[in-house]
């Protein structure tokens, strides 16, 4: 087991930050990292906003699921699917676009995410912990006027960064499930219900599998934040469906 | 600068692998950092294919846009966003969830890749080189049989491993856009045509950009490939939009 791997092993997520900016070089290196990712066709079919602004942060602590610790990282960046500016740069060179479709949106969130990990891998290794935010994929129309993403551009993950203080640095990062439940030969095979149970049993506590499957089937999957997942990213991809631009 | 940032900052794709087995430790190494890479909710929304059979690549290499090289690959993996394993676990669980929508698909693509960029850098790590290969989301109704893939199972990406040949080695690895194009402050800056050209433009060689780019145009966009991509996305997106079951 060599350095990058026990880094890659070791990392978790971090939601408590100390009150102290991340350097410019290191800003610097977790962006290099990040644009230097796998990119299909060396296209970087992405945009990364650098969110800077406290009262964007704030809006965003707030638009994504009420989580305040987004407001008071000291790195907040949005990885953005970008199929907008290959799109218009085809048309303003003359070419004869066809419009972007659900493909494209998927192609540009793989990249965006390969990029955003490398991020993650790189803040790391300097120290600097982070947390995924997956709810800035929520709240379409709010989040296109909050960053004026045109009809192409749609915000695949957002990554807050910092420094974890001593209590997030003595957290134990969570049991992840039996590899051989994560990975299958060939083919996938759809695992039954004792499977199943016996995939996530050691997840559950006190109250046993059922209560706590229940339980977080209702945080997690039945709750309003994950409805409103699903109602936003259709709006984002309604946009891809047009025929007409 | 650091070891691990300089690991990232040098991966390049590898597409010409000498024939050379990756050992059984190397490759637990690189499914282990895969799957203790950061995922919403510690839900590991993925599975991860292990394609071993020779068949079944000589296959892949056909159906993903005739890349020969797939076939001798000596480790290929599919990260497979997979709505299906929580769903059928809350069923027979006495849960009553809803059906899965394409927000969830969206979150498990993100989940999926952030896995299978940890899996590259491992591998990279120890010498072993990648390529993704985004054609796996084309032709849904094939791959759904050549994989038996459910429903609510979805390939998100597949890449090849395998020791870099000498020539591979020596390749330079391709310039990206200058940072300041990709890396934007708060909000998203549409480029005009001026902007587009100039970030595009080191891409040219002798033809000139008008000729470059249409050309780029023509193969990687409005190519054959890239429509199947969009019809065969919309196919999976389909599953995620039926009201029963």
């Amino acid at each position: 087991m060599n350095e990058i791997i026990e880094s890659l092993l070791s990392r978790r997520s971090v939601r408590v930050f100390e009150e102290r900016a991340i350097p410019a070089a290191e800003k610097e290196a977790i962006l290099l990292a990040a644009v230097n990712a796998p990119t299909a066709g060396n296209q970087q079919l992405y945009t990364i906003l650098d969110v800077t602004d406290p009262e964007l942060k704030a809006r965003l602590a707030e638009s994504c699921d009420h989580q305040p610790f987004i407001a008071k990282a000291p790195l907040v960046l949005i990885f953005c699917a970008d199929c907008q500016k290959w799109y218009d740069a085809f048309l303003s060179g003359g070419c004869a676009p066809r419009l972007p479709g659900a493909g494209d949106l998927l192609l540009a969130v793989d990249d965006s995410l390969i990029a955003a990990q490398n991020a993650v891998t790189a803040a790391w290794s300097l120290g600097v912990g982070s947390c995924y935010i997956g709810d800035v994929m929520e709240r379409c129309e709010e989040h296109r006027a909050l960053l004026g993403l045109p009809g192409y551009v749609f915000p695949a993950a957002m990554v807050v960064f910092g420094y974890p203080t001593a209590g997030q640095k003595a957290r134990k990062k969570p049991e992840r499930c039996a590899m051989e439940r994560i990975v299958q030969e060939n083919r996938y095979r759809r695992m039954g219900a004792d499977e199943l149970r016996e995939m996530l049993a050691p997840k559950s506590g006190a109250d046993g599998y059922e209560a706590w499957l229940a339980a977080f089937c209702g945080r997690k999957y039945n709750s309003a934040f994950s409805r409103e997942m699903t109602r936003s990213v259709e709006a984002y991809l309604a946009a891809f469906r047009r025929e007409e631009p």
